[in-house]
């Protein structure tokens, strides 16, 4: 079984960026975190990040045939992208939407994902944890 | 460490009601697994199901001393119940939402929360194993 | 042939209530025309009044195995309950939403129902004839 | 005692329009049954259709005089007529709102009515049932 | 100068209709009323009333060649008709709207006129008078 | 009979400002014309103009036991003013809203006006025709 | 193969109708256009205009049986006609929305289409060039 | 002269929750300090508290030729039910709304009451001091 | 300790105005009845009135240094005033806002403050009354 | 003549994703049938697709001076990119907007689009055959 | 060349308001150091205040034939006074509008401005050096 | 000091885009107009322009240790983008919004700004100058 990590714009600055919010760990960190998870679920993955909306694009519908599923944070891009949404879509991979911070405590126009309802679920608000929870929570629904 | 897992109104009917949206299993064996799952984290549970709203708001005040963490699914207050979110704001123990199923995929009033803002995130969308998700997450945040 | 007929809050005031809305008969008295109209009908009635929205929920579950449709009056909560719907969503018991009054000539806030989109259908304005009018339509809809 | 129903537009296509939304019977024979219904409960019917909303507002004014009472099916012209509100208001005859579907069910342009304010009442969802519980619930209104 | 007076949907019911609204006048009386006045201003009028919105189309077509102005009252068509304002736009005869109730103070959906923005101005809440008014405020435009 | 004209804010410009909207005449032009054509009705006028908001209240308060109505073009104060609206019902005296221009052709923030309800009517679109045009309306009410 | 081509209100007015929006072609122009263009497809062609909403109704409802499918152009219809909507449903036939002008660059109040829900699919913009596209899809779809 | 004040959801918490917004006082602190104040005014008290939605209905029906009227801190219940605006309506005791928070400085949902319409009045913002000007008030209205 | 009373626009028509709203007392009997209540107090008065805006910033302006707190009805001003807001905002002073009538029982525009959030707290319904609540609850405020 | 044919994000996938809204042809199939077309009009064509949205920007730009006009499905950008907008309304090149599947009876989200109002004009519903009815219409406007 | 610089309500007190927002500098001293740099462009300035609306109206006015230009913070009244806006547009004369906060990082009704469509254009954010920078600008642009 | 002028999309295009809007100045012109306020104000620029959202984000990210502020013309995204506001947000860098057309004044979409609120403050409608005023007090706010 092989996952995707799917990142999207500024969590290249992770652990840099407004720490209230995102916490102090890096993206690599976080990957190395997963990556140690994952061995115990026996699964293997792969990351992306991009700041571009057209690149995650490509990164989606390249997973098609490599991947089994995809671990999504779309971030900014998650509030306005319908191109992302429709590559989720297209390419019919089950797809788990995370984010770091609790996104409902914070400004309104966050409030709203064009993401969640072609996902199957959305985890939030548990920091780098939330990743943890959304590659078991992946893996446990690909399992059935 | 001890947690509290409350269930609102209907969810008493599991396994019976509407399996394509709730899943198969009925709320005891989802306690049943939870218990499991607690066991291995070396935590306690409590269980608490009510469909009275106001009751929901007494079981939450009344885990302050004997709890030190809540899973919350409110199922339908969750979009309608100011007196639920004003009770996890006044205890202040450390919450979390989880729905079994993925609420931004069904109905548009399903789609807003007014609890999200006062827990420390939200799981949905993964079915039983929603509540794993969310007592694993609630774990690793108490134990920070 | 077993119908429940469900009253919510303040109807057990009927008579003495704003008698320009709701009509001077008490609920005795609906309930009295209503068993000899369910005589004729050849039809058995229980009936159940509560304040609490969480009890109409109760009430809505027991009736599952024991009644074959539904007759609401849900009154205040009608515009606010989402656990009521998803109460009757998930015992598939066929039922009728009924109202005394115009709710449509009333303030705005009444003018949206929750309720209608999981019932067979709806009726409102009658006074006390709007149950009498809900039975029959229930009983003409249960015997096709 | 004497009643007309008047039907709007499309409604002469029952029995071969849409019949999940619309049942099966013509409205001849929904005339029919409810001249036998009218013959039991000793009442004389008049019948009007028409696809033309002006034609809706003729035949409703010229009711006055002729008729004691009104069951109006305005199909579409519900959502959108303020000339039938208006004709139901002038003429001041008791009118009932019938629909065969249940519109609160359907799209949401047509859970709002312009006419429900302006009548005694309403009903829905029952198909052809809903005229013969409209007629009876008129009848009794107009027995007062 | 010809002027026509174009009357929409239960106008014709003037002096019976809601006297509270509309004033004790007919339609017949208005009609004299603003002959005599035509009379003094040194024009002519037509009349012409249609409880049919696309009626009142063709009579607004017709009037080109024929009139030299038109005092519109669309009635309820005032604020749903997309086809009365197409009318007067596209025959370019300087129009006035004209309503006898106040219509600002009633319903809100009674707010909103399609057709004020592409006629020269509006008069209301004078009962017959407004009429009268309107003739003389299209009769003085045109004699600019 | 004594009517005050009470005109708001820069309409001291007109006749210099924007000519399209408002026209060529001066507020003393207006005045002239209207006092010529009071002659002829055979009533008195005042006249006031200001452009603080609070002192138009003040001018409609002190009209009570002087004037018999008012004409009143509140220009922007239309769109914002409460306090003016409350002056107008608190005084009773039957005041007529004018403008110049057809604000509902303009900017959508002109077409809601505040002070229409409180009023016998509206004229709007004749240039400083409307004024005539609401002299002459009032005088016809206030002889009734 | 037989298609109906149903023109609304003010169509009738092409070639002198606002040119800047409608071009300069009358509606006959565009009709001769059309049964040469539909001569070298080998289909045949009817022509119905009216300005009247519910005989737009009528003729869509007497197209069954008589045409494989319908080019509607429901000008001002199009954007508050619940009941031409209600006709297409029903019929079933194949039809195709078409406007002259570019709708979405003009009014608010244009960009809103209560029938393209129900048709193929849509076409606006080309001025008369637009019904030859919309017969060509028509026919394109029909041919399938 | 007799006064039931009735505490909503977790105002039994008072004076451990949130002391920014609610004070340091407990609820039977309140009671004390309100039980002085009313024998200064020679009026007594009841005292009733729930965080069940139907319980506050009944206390609020039973209170009907128990008490003259009634000091209302319905909480959370005071922006999202009809059925204790409906209990408050339907009773005809006159009825202080109070709050201690001023509400109006907080989360946007909390601006809107259903309640207030129905009362007498309302007072905010005084933490418990809100309640000793709500019963004074209530009595100089019930001496009147 | 000293408190200003700043009454706003039509306010000194007091005892004339609409007294189905404001009651029958005039602006100088509250001024009176307050003078008393502030001797038993124990505190000293000043009043100001104005129906113009800024002179009502001016004088809450004015009153630091002079003044311990006010009490504040901005009548009108209340729902569209961002500069009293930012007056009060500005110069500190603990301010009350109060209203004679049930402003939440009347139009809908009248259910908006912007003056609200940066007051200590509200009343408003008591008639004359509201204004004694008001100076006792400022004065418990300003003793704390 | 030469002609871009320019495709959005996703596109490259057509013929693999969800055949029921895009049907079963690729985009080289597509380009192919465009190809065939273009031959029979006597235009040139050159084909782009890219799922960023700068890189549409782009092409747009660098079409000035090579190209006579654009057939642009923006697919998801369609309803977020005010940048391509702008981008169409830089270059002032003739551009047709295109959809395969009829947006309008689709997810609400799709039903607003940024450009059509600087496009000529828009084609939707008819699959592949969409893009040909665009690039005829595109030759037929450029020809006049 | 002359500018006039007019500063509305509560801008008196700058300098001990919410220093927060608005710095510590006084007006007079924003004056002082717009004197000095009005020197350097070899300009004049008048300058004017006042907390009323009408007063910012007459001053505007009075800028006619006295100064080339504006420079505007009309602070309050920005966001409701269509009055100013309509003095701004009668008197033709360049106007910048300005802020000394950053209006669209506080509440959300500072968001829109009734001003900035009138004006050249606007500058917010940067304390007193706003009101520099929008005197460089109006003088760049009247020197064009 | 060390300045980074950054421009969005379709910006490549001044001097031959839309010249009403933006002017005639190359993007070039202005870069070289930049340069030497830079050199008078003994600051260093550095420009970076792109199409592409997240080429922004990118140039933004890696300004952080290389520039001490941003002037930021993130011109069509500007509406639409939170990942340039997360970014800005992200590198806590001071950035001064700027734009050259007066966006109050044009499409509503124009007039909602995603960037504002992180920003220190934002000028618009002075064409090129706009860049200067930016610039000049980017630095004045660096010096303070």
């Amino acid at each position: 079984m092989k996952i995707l990590i799917v990142n999207g714009p500024n969590l290249n600055l992770l652990g840099t960026r407004e720490p209230t919010h995102y916490g102090v760990q890096t993206l690599a960190d976080i990957q190395a975190m997963l990556t140690a998870e994952a061995a115990t679920l026996g699964v293997e993955l792969g990351f992306y990040q991009s700041n571009i909306e057209g690149e995650l694009v490509d990164a989606i519908q390249q997973a098609v045939g490599q991947y089994d599923g995809i671990v999504l944070n779309a971030a900014a891009y998650t509030h306005t992208s319908v191109a992302i949404r429709d590559a989720v879509s297209a390419v019919k991979l089950p797809t788990v939407e995370v984010h770091l911070s609790n996104v409902f405590a914070r400004e309104e126009f966050r409030h709203h994902s064009l993401l969640t309802a072609v996902c199957i679920g959305a985890i939030c608000g548990f920091g780098a944890e939330s990743y943890r929870l959304a590659l078991r929570g992946l893996v446990a629904k690909l399992s059935e």
